[in-house]
Formats: structure tokens, sequence, C-alpha cells
């Protein structure tokens, strides 16, 4: 398919503009965390969760990403915390440049925590290196446990999993040894979080973990 | 971006495939139905209990679209029905030329209905027709009542909307009237379904509907 030559240089440019804005983080000494998920697997409440843990301690910051409306910014704006919706119109991932263009409304020098929310799609955004220095993929209870072996390229691209929604459990066919299992046949070093924003449970283990890598 | 007119090039093409397999299911008099949804709505488990409702009465085959793996197929085979599995290798959404190699493999004057189920994303394959008569888009009620409104391309194309996984209204924050306000204002002429595919609730209604549809 004629694409593939135009995409890949596509995909070359954009890797050039990820390393500047990887460069940028670096000089700020800013930590960058891509949130990546299918729709409705709890990233942007996951980020509320996290923002309020954090917000007193560190300086953080946001950029959303939508295919349409600033929903999300609005929930995150309620945490009085710099945020940037970048809304793609019907674009089905965030690219470098995007996130380039996002930077310029940030007091860099200032951040401390930087969270990108990647527009909802557990496909397409894998290909995509933004700078971040994680890469963090969100899977919820509801969706079943063999999501890492349907999308493989998005587990093999993060670095970390967080199984949300585990306060239903319950209520849904799941099993958390076998997302685990099928998750680490793919990528044997998923650092793994298990999360209910509904109850908490689990959220400080997951902000530790933000905290000593943060400092690190 | 250089890639959109390549984009548009290949939409045309595909447009023009999808006439053809658009064709080929009249003069069959097959009935056509493409099911679409994040990864996890539970579009296949809707399959099943679709398949096990229709087979006796109707012959019934199935396209399923995966990113990875042949499980899905492998779950529709159970109901001793032609099922045709196409791996994408990565590729993000169902082309109508991938549909046409794949209708070699069915006896299409004997076929009553052909169920698509497309890869899981609920934002690229909005943009390509297959040939079906239905696009039916399936949200399942963890995903939050906001998808059409943040998702809207898909909700505008689709002729169906399913609210799956309504046995689990009452452990999570979801809103019946708000999902199919939001949906309704984006395409108001969608035709509506609530389904469990844990607890059957709804199924009949849905599986009249396409019998209803079907004989027209």
């Amino acid at each position: 398919m004629s694409v593939i030559t135009v995409e890949r240089k596509i995909l070359k440019k954009n890797d050039e503009i990820a390393v500047e804005n990887r460069n940028v983080f670096k000089k700020n000494d800013i930590f960058c965390l891509n949130l990546l998920s299918s729709p409705g697997s709890g990233k942007t409440s996951l980020l509320e969760q996290t923002l309020a843990r954090l917000k007193h301690d560190l300086k953080l910051a946001v950029i959303e990403g939508d295919v349409q409306t600033d929903n999300d910014a609005r929930r995150i704006a309620k945490y009085s915390i710099p945020v940037v919706q970048i809304i793609t119109n019907g674009g089905c991932h965030l690219e470098a440049k995007l996130i380039q263009d996002a930077l310029v409304n940030f007091e860099l020098e200032k951040l401390d925590i930087l969270f990108i929310e990647n527009v909802g799609n557990l496909v397409c955004p894998a290909n995509y290196d933004l700078g971040e220095e994680k890469k963090v993929v969100i899977v919820s209870t509801t969706e079943g446990d063999d999501k890492p072996s349907k999308y493989p390229s998005m587990f093999r691209v993060s670095d970390v999993m967080i199984i949300n929604k585990i306060d239903l459990l319950a209520h849904v066919d799941f099993s958390m040894q076998q997302v685990r299992q099928n998750a680490l046949q793919i990528n044997p070093d998923l650092v793994i979080f298990e999360t209910s924003c509904r109850t908490g449970e689990g959220l400080d283990t997951w902000i530790n973990w933000i905290l000593s890598v943060h400092n690190n």
C-alpha cells in the first residue's frame, strides 16, 4: 500500500521532533508521562486522582488529547493545574509536533511533571513517540484480559501497565493472572499496577512509583 | 500534512471497492452488518449471542478483524458458522479490499447475513466503508456516557447504537439518558438498543430488529 512509505517519512519526522521534546524535558528537569488506552478505560479519572495526590508537593501540568470536545481539559482545570487541550479533529493519535506546539503554553522551567493524556485508541498512538520518558498503558477490567494479546504493539512500547477498575472485578469475566501473563509475554519489563479510581485502591502504590522514578 | 492527499486517494479507491462489495451483497441477497467499537466493548460477545439466536433459521457468516491473534474467530467457530479471520498486523481498521478478499471463502449464494467485526477502535474504522448495509456502533456502560461526544465521527456514520453491559449500570457512573442525548445530538437517526450479553436482557429486541430489516 503506497501510504506506507509516506507514513515512514512522517514517523521519521515525528521521531526527530520527539527527540527535541525529550531534550526540552531533560533541560528543564521535567518528568513526562504519556497515558494511553482505549476510550473509557479511565485515563482522565486516573489523572484526576493522581493530580489530587501530587499537586501540593510538585508543579504539574497536563496536555489533553481528544478527537473532539474539551471535556477532559475542563475536568482537569478544576484541579487548578495548567492544562492545554489538543483537539485532533478526527485524528487518531497525538504527534510530537502537537506536543511541541503545546509546550509554549507552560512555564517549563518551573514544571516537575507533565502528564500527556493521549487520544483514546489502543492501536495508532503506539507508533508515535512524543518525547515522553515513560509510556503508561491503562487497561480496565471491563475490557477483558485478552487485550495485551490482541493489541500487542501498545503493550510492547509501554513501560507501565495499569489495570484499572478493579472495583468491578466481581462483576466481570476477567482474570488478573491471565492479563498479567498476556502482557508480560509481550513485554517482560512492564511495571504493573492495579487501581480503582472509585475506591482509591492501589493508587498509593502508583503514586509512590511516580515519586521514586521522578526523583531518580 | 502530506499524507492527507494520499489518504484521500486510498479512501477513494476504498470507496470504489466498497461499491463492488455492496453489489455482491445485493446480487446474493446478503444483509451485511459492520460491528464497530472500542476494544472490549463486547463486540464478540454480542456476536456470539446473536449467532446463537439466528443460526437455526438463517445462513450466517462472520469476518473477524483483529490487529493480532485469531482468538475471536476461534470463539465464533464454536457456533459452527463459516468464519474468516483477518489479522491486520498492526493496521487500525478494516478496508473494503480486505473484505473483498475474504468473500472468496464463503458460498455467497447461500448466505443470508454476513457480520463483520471490525478492529477495536472508535476512531479510524469510521472512515472506511466496507460495503456493509448497516454500521452498528457498540458502546458499553463502563466506558462513560460521553463517548458519542468525544468520538463523533463513529456515531455520525453509524445506523445503530447498542448500549452494552447494562448489567453493570448499578456499579458505574453512566447515565442512559445522557448517552442517548449525546448520540442523538450527533445523529438523530440512530436506532438505539440496550443489551447485556451476560443476562441476555435486550437481546430479543436487537434480534427482532435484524430480522425485520433483513426481511425488508
